[in-house]
């Protein structure tokens, strides 16, 4: 058994979004697969610790939002690792409600899609759930979606805790046996590799993790330099 | 609702293989996702019409191939456009049996996983088969995956008509106003654009579909170019 074979599964990164009542709310997400044409269906998959989740359970309704390759840093910080139940995710960003009443994010947004929940699968920790289209559109044809390889690849960002791919870091240590002085986000589990440095935040590569200016940020969930501690 | 907004859904494309008794089968396959973590969980959608359905129906195991980015031509046409009721199609490629018996793709393959079916749905046209991960291994951690936008922008290369993603192209023709002179495989549905031509066969961009030798094939499938026809 080999772990790091979970690196060669392809997927995009999305924000998956629903409503109850008043309360807006949605997640990064990386599991979303259209499973029939006829009639089209689309399914997703959600952690039962996710709040959305729960949402989703009462309203029976979800969006799905493609991301851009692009995407602003703070979208994947609040969609992806805050959770909602105390704040307003939707609160400085762009959507429309679709006509299912599901809030549907815009920003950095190339194509959507707009479900009725038909079927669902428990699956111990996580829930899949089988959503029919019910309205999708495209809004930037030459865009390229945002990868889950590109962000884990070259932007050096890490699943979620509640991620289907989350791979406990331990377990990556246990398996690589080199030793390193790369420090890691405690707020979201960024990693901080001495060897790429930061360049979108003027941190050149070949920059010790001491050497970065204390107002430096985690570029993924703007976290304190004080909240990243080192890999041993 | 605008059905291209289907191709800003990333995948992978994969080989997903299975036994029975001595039958060996595979297909090509985009839907291969991890749904949990802990166990480890992957989930696949295969057509009911797919001959490897019913023999994942029968054993209750499936490996799955993540195919490298330069896979051949040969194989995309084989296990994605070639029913196996009629021949082997490991007949040419190297594999091996794994821990549950069923068959690994080893050709262009950069990572694999073995599985025991524990949960299925059914969604209609196609089944979802959630499998336990068995065994895995990564073969070529340097090499990137084939994912379907590659194949699609960059090869040309179309769907089955048996994939969950599969558009029907009188809707794509309904939908998109621009008339062309590009023509399509009969066999596999792989398109021939004029803009683009086929600089792998050594037909350059700008080359008219009548002005390619007759003994050019389609890059995908191998079928002649008299199979071609025109797309209206």
């Amino acid at each position: 058994m080999n772990i790091e074979a979970y690196f060669k599964i392809t997927y995009g990164l999305y924000v998956v979004s629903s409503i109850n009542g008043k309360k807006l709310n949605g997640f990064i997400s990386n599991t979303v697969f259209q499973v029939t044409s006829e009639p089209a269906q689309i399914a997703i998959v959600c952690s039962k610790d996710n709040y959305t989740s729960s949402i989703i359970l009462a309203s029976n309704v979800f969006a799905i939002s493609a991301l851009r390759k692009e995407t602003r840093a703070d979208i994947i910080g609040t969609f992806g690792f805050r959770s909602g139940k105390e704040f307003d995710k939707f609160g400085s960003y762009s959507y429309k409600i679709g006509k299912t009443g599901t809030p549907i994010l815009l920003d950095d947004v190339i194509a959507w899609f707009e479900c009725e929940v038909v079927q669902m699968l428990d699956m111990g920790t996580h829930l899949l759930f089988i959503g029919k289209l019910i309205d999708s559109d495209l809004i930037d044809a030459t865009a390229d979606p945002l990868t889950y390889a590109w962000y884990r690849d070259v932007k050096k960002g890490k699943a979620p805790k509640n991620a289907p791919t989350y791979i406990d870091p331990e377990k990556l240590k246990q398996q690589a046996a080199s030793a390193t002085d790369k420090y890691y986000c405690t707020a979201c589990g960024h990693i901080y590799d001495p060897a790429i440095g930061d360049p979108d935040s003027g941190i050149a590569a070949g920059t010790k993790f001491q050497d970065i200016p204390d107002n430096w940020v985690c570029p993924v969930c703007g976290a304190q330099k004080s909240d990243f501690a080192k890999i041993d």
